[in-house]
């Protein structure tokens, strides 16, 4: 078996044995209390992992040993965080549907549907997956403190775990601030918003957090911290860049969220920023009215995808992917990291930028 | 200046320090950010400082020296969950006012509304609270964490702080589960149900394990923290029947909540379970039709409170608050602690369950 195999399978072993510990916790409480860790459970065991390998490689090139119980640990906190935000991430965006399955407010409307309980079964919901992503966040806090002295107060670990929670929850706040405000705001402006966003909703959080945490674990020099950091940003920038192109473009099939959902939703992303300042200004004007509206069909997405590629936005987009990319393969090509680690950040840098859901 | 202001003193200005800093550190991400800030600011700046100060004297009490600046940073940690908390229970519970001012995220909406920003301004401050929430929830753990060695992992008092939470999320998930489950389960069960869901998302988190985790701090003897749960579980089922007491019978003006609050948001509470049981059918029926109206009016309020009156329910909850009070009151004048803390104590007990607001 792979290192990286073994580490995938030693955090996966390890969150279950973690969510099946708060489910017997939880059952001391009430039998009823069950589906908030099974909405838990059942997140945590998909998804690519690509902040847990981030953190692992970042600890493995900065000389961390293979597979220490305390990086794993670390793969387990960056997880159920991640399992927190997408949980909490999904009510802001009304996605009622996550890896192909209902997300989790879905989940708790059909529990309250399928029970014939009283009152409103999507507010339940939302207010249901609201308390299951605290309980989400406060998991990942403890597992993170679990790691030990490694992660304690005043530790570089802990300082980048604290700064990677606070910048995601702002460019979080900015991304649904520029869906209302960016169409009151000035058109010029919107590029370089939409790219502060991605910085921190995503790139610092996805990648460039994640890198630097398991190699402050690993005790890393500032300079090798600083060429991570030259690495990862310009990666996780580009893996957002992907993510958004997909939401327009993207096979459901492949996605697991219908097409033109982010539309749907109002995102202002830098695609959709290329295009209001290159379109003609009839079809900017429709993008600014169109977007964020949940009734948008077929036809609308349609229509949107052909402005957005005619008036050359997706090539824009595109570009700018590939700048992103080559600095950040450059970047890594001149890391001083043992040839183990260089290679599986290679292949994760590929699958970030280059994949297809 | 007594040693208790002198404690409430320091945690205000830690908590400020710790604000202004966080304040700081998102204007580098962008000014725009500021608002997330600022309403956490104006949280952690009133209330009544209740856990903050369980925990205080829950220290004292087991011998903790007066005012260690480890004690002032838990108080801060348990503020900032308090926030939080409230933050999202508000989002939760649709309650618009808090301390007589707007709720979070009322203020997000109200921001939205001032800006003549596009789309909808409650779904923008529903998704800025939530987000909100979020942040302070990390604040908290930050500074719990702060504390140094003795809140580290393994130590009583990080499992303290770890179960706190985890209970206090399962409660309120019990409650909002009675709100719409209550109406479809068997009636027998429902003051029971009612008690459970106050000892979780109540008791425990705002008497017991403050008072507990203070306890611990100071390397208290499980004997202590057996005597100080005996004392602090009955006292803080008291204190939530007298809030609940308050949300049907308080006068506006004092509680900074509209009346009738509680009903219109169908609240299944151990007043509201007496009453479903003891009320003659027809009334009875008129309470499961008519709670979880957000129309509910004046009259109906009246209404209710009349049938909450003559059916006995409130005498039988008054009689539980005196007894539970009681038990707690009985339980205090039996722990080992000094004079000093045990009267400290007794004041905050009496204040908790006479209050009325």
């Amino acid at each position: 078996m792979s290192e990286q195999t073994q580490f995938i399978n030693g955090v996966a072993g390890k969150l279950n044995e973690f969510v099946s510990e708060k489910q017997a916790l939880m059952a001391t409480v009430s039998p009823d209390v069950a589906p908030l860790i099974g909405s838990i459970s059942s997140l945590v065991t998909g998804g690519k992992r690509l902040r847990a390998l981030m953190c692992y490689w970042g600890w493995r090139g900065a000389g961390g040993s293979a597979n220490d119980p305390g990086i794993v640990t670390a793969g387990c906190a960056l997880e159920l965080f991640q399992a927190a935000a997408l949980i909490h991430d999904d009510i802001i965006d009304r996605s009622d549907t996550r890896r192909g399955g209902p997300s989790v407010h879905k989940r708790f409307s059909q529990l309250h549907e399928m029970n014939g309980w009283a009152l409103d079964n999507e507010r339940f919901g939302h207010a249901a997956a609201i308390l299951t992503g605290d309980l989400c966040l406060s998991f990942s806090e403890e597992s993170f403190t679990e790691i030990g002295s490694r992660a304690a107060s005043g530790s570089k670990a802990r300082q980048i775990f604290n700064l990677m929670r606070a910048e995601v929850m702002a460019g979080q706040y900015l991304d649904i601030l520029e869906e209302v405000a960016g169409p009151v705001r000035d058109k010029a402006g919107s590029v370089d918003r939409a790219k502060s966003i991605i910085r921190y909703k995503s790139a610092k959080y996805s990648t460039e957090h994640p890198l630097a945490l398991g190699g402050a674990l690993a005790g890393a020099p500032e300079g090798l911290l600083k060429g991570y950091s030259d690495f990862a940003l310009p990666l996780g920038e580009a893996f957002q860049l992907r993510d958004d192109v997909l939401g327009v473009f993207g096979d459901p099939e492949t996605t697991g969220k219908p097409a033109g959902d982010d539309l749907r939703e109002g995102k202002r992303t830098v695609l959709v920023g290329f295009a209001i300042n290159q379109a003609q200004e009839a079809d900017a004007a429709y993008l600014d009215r169109i977007l964020g509206d949940p009734d948008l069909g077929e036809d609308d997405v349609t229509r949107i995808r052909t402005i957005i590629v005619e008036c050359g936005a997706l090539d824009a987009t595109e570009s700018l992917i590939a700048e992103l990319s080559n600095n950040a393969f450059d970047a890594l090509e001149t890391l001083p990291v043992e040839e183990l680690p260089l290679m599986a950040l290679r292949q994760l840098a590929e699958a970030a930028v280059s994949r297809a859901a």
